[in-house]
């Protein structure tokens, strides 16, 4: 690790552990990460991160999603500063929401109509109050350790929960038909959604694709009981396909929540809808104080533009390609055996007989001290500004890793 | 209403109707409005706003709050771009986190920590959730009619939402001693806070600073309780007084939540909270994809040190008595009866008798016609950015409002 200077992030953790609870919150806490890693970042360019210290690291988790197109994308930062020199927070939106609403319903296959907002939470929370005000129906039925959220009804963590906030949900298991099956049919004449997510992205666990028979069960069990299938597209929406994740597969949803890579990094979130749902969409109350801002959504246009242009996602799906394809030969060499899962552009890699991920924390903590940010158990994200170079780089640095995984395993 | 041109709003509100659901989402709806009020903003310069079609208005609404010191001020924008060439949504968060968070520490009276999201409603569910956390308790004392948010627990409407995301909320009368004491022994041993709002400012109603005895009630039984006093600031924050909005009633709240003005505009809000919820705020899980965003995190800096620095609240209440002088003259002059309510910070008209708030509406429309904009049901807002000039301009469009209110009574 000598590698790395921690001078600044060691000062400023001491600062923060005096005004912040534990010095961060949520799922940016460093405390979540190997220890070699830092909290606090000063700079971020295309695919490249510096953290306060100035270290420079080719960055595969591009801000947990957000980064899709690379920090400060010229096309995206000039839409944000024409907008931003006419105003952004007003007392209604800007024709710029037009623009941004039609583009979003052009690009996304289901969607009618679309409604902005800032957190994917309060995407996720919506399309749940939306499919109860249409349906008069109550019951909710989520994947079991699926994330869709923050708040109370869909937190991972149950502290500062009542029972109540739960009350309504039932559990199926990703991809189990026969329990997606038994769970409609708890919920009785009750079900007013089905949640799904793009794939299967459980922290911890190998990723997993909806299998084409799953995706058309949730379809057909939603419509059987006249219910909406929402689509939770927060965390892959844009990275999969243009026009949603499910569409491969051929399967649309009711209602989806989108967020994270919407904007390049500018807050924003959206619901999108079909046409059986505007009315109720109109109806209930949902609303925040920057919901309108205009310069997140200037950024959202440029942001879409440059996605459908350049296929995004075909290029993420090649580079992601060639970080996977290099990651698994060059963990043979070393006689380490990973598990690579879910889609290329979100990769997940994780090491086998590794129940406390100490092999993937000696991987990722050797591989940042050659200027590479993996992540051990989470999915990570490709975005359009990395290069084959900043993949020959990665590559290198997980040499590095494999090299100090073995050592563990040597010295045991 | 001659003198506004319409045709760029009722061009894009026609497209928007095809895209959203009827238009416009929550509480920036123009339907909700009087009729000449546009739904599509321009541009917003200090404490004057444009909208499509170029009209121009003294702004009394700023954003519904966000704009505390006027659109566009130099010292907001330059921190921010000085972060946005950094970088905004990394890893983690930028040395700024640090900055705000001390500085939000120093200048609220009663805080002790912070930490930082993007809407109001995050602030006031994760105020929540903190304290039954930290209590193991369930029941939430709220105000009949209070406003905290838009999410299922506390939305104005009920439409999607189920009797269980209620279940633990008890009603009180603000400033009613008596029915918060007859709250405080409904929730028994299971009291987990009491929410205040800043001051009683219900839609539609006249406002209602707290007494000092309420005040002081509510902190007792929340300390006789075991339980945490929450205080909403969201709306009132930083425009009443910079260390709290009670700290002038010797009364401190456990835990407050910010938002609206805490950046002019820049998304951002905030929970401040004693030491004595530190540990719950830190194992609750609350996050979201853009919070630890740092270009509103150097607007929010930039802010708080200009409204400690020239005192903002106290400019805002001078401007705000010169708006409540004049409008009380020369109400009186067009012999209309008003009610001026609230703090003149943020200052709330309604007319006697006037049920349907027609009377409201017709001085609104006129004044809109003059290039002023008021609202007709909300408190206003006043910024720091407002000037003389801009009063004068307001009452001068006010004559022309009471007029209009004077021309009702005498054709009915």
């Amino acid at each position: 690790m000598s590698e790395l200077m921690r001078t600044q992030d060691i000062a400023l953790r001491a600062r923060a552990e005096k005004v912040v609870p534990s010095g961060m919150w949520g799922h940016l806490h460093a405390a979540k990460l190997p220890e070699a890693y830092p909290q606090f970042f000063k700079r971020g360019e295309g695919g490249i991160l510096w953290d306060v210290d100035g270290n420079r690291y080719v960055d595969f988790m591009c801000s947990w999603g957000p980064n899709l197109l690379g920090h400060h994308h010229p096309e995206v930062e000039e839409a944000a500063e024409r907008q931003r020199r006419q105003g952004d927070c007003l007392n209604g939106p800007g024709e710029v929401m037009v623009e941004l609403a039609e583009l979003v319903v052009d690009t996304i296959g289901h969607a009618d109509w679309t409604l902005f907002q800032k957190n994917g939470t309060d995407a996720t929370t919506t399309c749940v109050t939306v499919a109860r005000a249409a349906t008069g129906k109550r019951k909710i039925l989520v994947a079991k350790g699926a994330y869709h959220g923050a708040v109370p009804w869909c937190s991972p963590s149950l502290l500062g929960v009542t029972a109540e906030d739960r009350a309504h949900l039932i559990y199926y298991i990703f991809n189990d038909i026969q329990t997606l099956e038994a769970a409609v049919r708890e919920a009785g004449d009750d079900l007013a959604a089905i949640v799904v997510s793009a794939y299967r992205h459980d922290l911890g666990f190998d990723q997993e694709l909806p299998t084409q028979d799953f995706a058309r069960a949730a379809r057909r069990l939603a419509d059987a009981g006249n219910a909406a299938l929402i689509l939770d597209e927060v965390r892959a929406g844009f990275r999969l396909d243009m026009a949603g994740s499910w569409e491969p597969l051929g399967v649309r949803p009711d209602l989806a929540a989108w967020s994270k890579a919407i904007a390049n990094g500018y807050a924003l979130s959206a619901v999108t809808g079909r046409d059986w749902l505007r009315k109720a969409a109109s109806q209930v109350f949902v609303t925040g104080s920057f919901w309108a801002g205009a310069v997140s959504m200037a950024a959202a246009v440029a942001t879409l533009n440059v996605v459908r242009r350049d296929n995004v996602p075909a290029r993420l799906a090649r580079l992601g390609q060639m970080l996977r394809d290099g990651l698994e030969t060059r963990s043979r060499q070393f006689g380490v055996s990973i598990r690579q899962s879910g889609p290329a552009q979100m990769p997940a890699v994780l090491f086998d007989d590794d129940p406390d991920f100490s092999k993937g924390s000696a991987f990722c903590n050797a591989a940042l001290a050659k200027g590479v940010y993996f992540h051990p158990k989470h999915n990570m994200f490709l975005c359009a500004a990395h290069t084959q170079a900043d993949i020959a780089t990665a590559l290198e640095a997980a040499e590095h890793g494999f090299a100090a995984v073995a050592a563990l395993r040597d010295s045991a």
